[in-house]
């Protein structure tokens, strides 16, 4: 027992596997319920305020505080699930209205009204029977459900009261903070929707996003960040710098303007001038492919609802448009007879992909429809695994180092349920550790949350802000070749299944970009920033050498703008600011005369007269550097 | 009358519109049945062999001719149309069994038989009831159904007999040649599968091609180019040079390889690299719209069977992937208020397009489901076409010189039905009419054959085996602007409608690909070629050598391999000679000692050794001058 800690903080328990799940959650993306499941071997663990846990700890709490207000001041309301998550808690309800923002402030009066009254938290050992009647009559069947579905030939089964079961009661295997009391800084922030188990097809429902943290301090840090976040939105950055739009006939499909098609290419080519020299080939696959494809990868069986299928009239086949690119590749690799000399065979995609996401959780560029990913998968021998791991780790470091980005990373393992040979795995799992210690980074293990199909490192990075965001993968699946029937000439003259590794390293295109979109707030370093320059003529009788400047700046490579208009030029410099352009340059009589231009640089303002030459050749060095607008760090040796 | 025609030789009438509709059919890229509209009030002309007319009248007859044999070969045949088209004719068949080739050497004897016996075609006018009767009775009912559809409303029905309606009678205007003794060089060369009327959902049938000429001499001449055209069929090229692939589970969507996609590539950037200048703008639009925009555009309506629609699980509302870019241009121009200052608005598009191709039909790159287009949509007042057009000739102009083609230019006129005013359609066609002459390069005129929103000018290009290939496209349309609702304010600070051209400059890349692949016979001018040089080291004590000079040449911008293998450099030679690589650098001792490399080009052969940065300098400036391998002609001005 630390020291610090007191009996009365022992609320129950939260073991190091559910602290792990919330952050793969994050990881992931998406939201895992905490209270599944349920672990009840788990050993009963002291949570103190050092404790990372107890944040989490809190945060449970205070969904079921918020619970509590909400089915007092919604008599009828169900409650669904209401997790802690990296951000704070959420619960969702089905009430008979939508919540409006005047909702959320009462429900959170309630909430401070019932944490004043330091009411205590219980858990109850109810019998199965019991418990399922007791929600049953109070018309909570989504909770009915819950206790039918985990905990299947159990006797009791675990509740948790607020006061009593009168005021709130939740099935729940805790812990929970011994009182309300124990809440004291929390924030009710938004509301969205969701359905029940996060599944379309299932009952709508409401969440409310809150968050709670262990100080009034902490908090207030939090909200600050929030605020922060909004300016950085990247939904709004999107629409001011003119990058990307959305159109309500093509839910979840970014619309690419100008400039943000521009930051597409310029991703899109960056990577292959990293990937080309790798080693790398490129390909461009087919979109549509007929079912007989989706059935050997096992899409069809396991992914089809996720997927758009194509009704063509004529055609008796169905057809789907393609999620992912692995199939087709593993189609290329058996198009012609390969040899050990052969590999690693890199074959790298750019395709675009799509998946049904359900039109209630589409957002910005982090939710959609239709993506792009800088795709590969590389076939390899076994005896091929450490190397090419150790290459691509050092291929993903350096591509995050030259967009100012640090990831992280983790090696997940072999899970309870697996296919394959655990001779196979721990081979596997040996080569994927030795190239993660070659590279010199820490990185975290994730044990027995890899993939049926092999173990994997995920890359996540903290943003500007301090969020994460799950990035690059490298996946090594033994089984996607064997469906495929793929075979390799070994050095034996015999046939041999080829390993194959699946690994993005932007991720998709679209996630990657929202997230250097907030990680600088819209001020893209220079080397990708869809306009590096404008030119900004004071008066017409500057636009000849206006326009002179501009074509000597494209001429070196240069991405330019000119601002003709006859607009004052404070106002011209305002609006090129909030374009975010690395550099304005004005020109009047002056820059005419000396055949310079006045720079403004976005960072820095006003760098006074510069000879053009000598501005022209320190900003394609500039460019040329990759440097970040904010500090780099290397990561990976 | 001409000098040297005789009465014999009037055997019916084609007319200059007849002779037309041929061509367009060609240029179209699909067969038209120079049989419809039957054209009553076409006055008789006079074919001789000196009239270019002729050789239609002699293929549609011999189209009789094969038609008459096969149903005497092949009792109980129906059959469908049998039109003269750009490079001979065919003939659609219902029969019972599938044609073998054995079929067509009996069909071909047969109709030699029947030539030789000199029989007559004669024109006779059947009362209609009889004609219908007639057919009904000796089980065609396809000819039925053809006499029904375009005879509605006549008393008599124009039918062409060759000696008697025993021997062989067909529902058929004409003309037709006198007699069978004409006919003295023709060739049955392929079958394929057909629907009738071209429609998957109707009857399948078969179709038989084969050619004819007015003399021998012009039908072993054909044949011979048929022949060379088999060695640089695309289809082929693509496989022997790595550049694409077909997968049966993805039928008519091309499965771009390595090399392939660098060429893909190529293309598009080129593009970008002289529309960016040129004032476009490019996006990336999504792929899938819901079925309402497709509605407002009337593709529902009218395009529906050739879209590929999606069923998604979870979504209500039916959409479908897009099988061109307007539609979505036409959002985004209404995204926000537009000025006259704006315009024209010139937005250019590389997104994949799927038009539903009956699996029939599909061939290589030139008839595919899958593609892309170098799209674009230019947005501008009235006042603009002329210079608009202008502009966009000589950058169609500019854009074929580069790769080495001269494309012949039609403008087609206001057809019998159209939407809008005339006078509106006078001044359009005025514009293109004054641009078309600006460039100063002669131009045919389609009366009547521009499209119902507006007139267009199309691009043909004779490849180097004389036949033509439609291309580019500038089309005006004055109506889908209007079905958007799109607007701009004016100068009179009123709004107005814009007009739009819909344009491209290569068509489909796939199309474009498939026309260079065939005119250069797969030795792509040295600017696009995918490998532009090969290092063959004789010896492995050449590799390091090898390797530097791959690099030079690769840091110099160039696409560059290095063959590896312990193989003879005879072989090595060979092999890169069959890629049709532009360059191959052998490298030895010699080259080691000096620096140098020696040259062996894919045309003139051995060019000795050379300074390696000679070379470089060299070559680095052949592909930049885009110089093609055969002579360029400037034909714009």
């Amino acid at each position: 027992m630390p020291a610090g800690s007191t009996p009365a903080d022992v609320a129950g328990q939260i073991s190091p596997r559910l602290a792990k799940a919330a952050l793969a959650a994050v990881v992931d993306g998406k939201l895992v319920d905490l209270t599944f499941p349920i672990q009840k071997d788990a050993s009963v663990q002291i949570v103190t305020s050092d404790n990372p846990d107890a944040l989490a700890l809190v945060r449970h709490s205070t969904a079921h505080l918020m619970a509590a207000a909400v089915t007092n001041l919604f008599p009828g309301a169900q409650c669904g699930i209401g997790p802690a998550i990296d951000e704070g808690f959420f619960y969702d309800f089905v009430v008979d209205r939508p919540f409006v923002p005047e909702d959320l402030d009462a429900i959170e009066k309630k909430m401070k009204e019932l944490a004043a009254q330091d009411l205590p938290y219980q858990r109850q050992m109810w019998p199965r029977a019991d418990a399922i009647r007791f929600f049953s009559e109070r018309g909570e069947p989504l909770k009915v459900q819950l206790i039918e579905e985990k905990t299947k030939g159990e006797a009791e089964v675990s509740c948790y009261t607020i006061k009593d079961r009168d005021l709130f009661v939740d099935f729940c295997v805790g812990p929970h903070v011994p009182s309300t009391g124990r809440l004291k800084a929390f924030k009710l922030l938004n509301t969205s929707n969701a359905y029940w188990k996060g599944d379309a097809k299932n009952q709508p429902m409401q969440r409310i996003y809150g968050t709670a943290f262990l100080s009034d301090a902490d908090l207030k840090g939090h909200l600050q960040r929030i605020e922060e976040a909004k300016k950085r939105d990247h939904r709004k950055l999107g629409r001011e710098l003119g990058l990307f739009w959305f159109h309500p006939w093509a839910p979840g499909e970014p619309f690419w303007l100008p400039k943000g098609t521009t930051l597409v290419h310029l991703l899109g080519n960056y990577m292959r001038s990293i990937l080309y020299p790798a080693g790398y080939v490129e390909v461009r696959a087919p979109l549509v492919f007929n079912k007989a494809l989706w059935e050997t990868s096992g899409h069809w069986q396991h992914y089809r609802e996720n997927m758009f299928l194509i009704e063509s009239p004529g055609e008796e086949e169905k057809s789907g448009l393609k999620p992912m690119n692995c199939p087709g590749h593993m189609l290329l690799f058996g198009s012609e007879m390969r040899s050990y000399r052969d590999l690693p065979l890199r074959i790298h995609e750019q395709s675009v992909l799509h998946r049904m996401e359900a039109s209630g959780v589409l957002s910005g560029l982090t939710r959609v429809r239709e993506f792009i990913m800088d795709d590969a998968h590389i076939f390899l021998r076994e005896d091929q695994i450490g190397e090419e791991v150790e290459r691509l780790l050092r291929l993903v470091g350096r591509v995050y180092d030259d967009f100012g980005l640090t990831p992280e990373m983790k090696l997940s393992t072999r899970p309870a349920e697996f296919l394959g040979e655990i001779a196979t795995w721990n081979h596997a799992e040996a080569e994927l550790k030795k190239a993660l210690e070659a590279v010199k980074v820490p990185f975290a293990i994730n044990e027995g949350d890899g993939a049926f199909y092999g173990p994997k490192i995920d890359f996540a990075v903290t943003d500007a802000l301090g969020r994460k965001w799950q990035c690059a993968t490298i996946q090594l699946d033994y089984q996607l070749p064997q469906q495929f029937e793929l075979k390799y000439i070994g050095a034996d003259n015999k046939e041999h299944p080829p390993v194959v590794i699946h690994r993005a390293i932007f991720g998709s295109f679209e996630r990657f970009i929202a997230l250097l979109l907030e990680h600088y707030a819209g001020a893209l370093p220079l080397w990708i920033a869809p306009v590096q320059a404008i030119v900004l003529p004071i008066a017409d009788r500057h636009l000849d050498y206006a326009r002179s400047v501009r074509e000597r700046l494209s001429a070196a490579g240069l991405r330019v703008e000119l601002d003709e208009r006859q607009e004052k030029i404070g106002y011209k410099i305002r609006e090129a600011q909030l374009q975010k352009i690395p550099y304005m340059l004005v020109v009047g009589d002056k820059e005419v005369a000396e055949g310079s231009v006045a720079v403004r640089a976005r960072t820095g303002g006003d760098q006074g007269s510069r000879p053009l030459n000598d501005f022209v050749r320190d900003v394609v060095a500039e460019a040329q550097t990759k440097s970040a607008t904010e500090p780099r760090q290397t990561a990976i040796a």
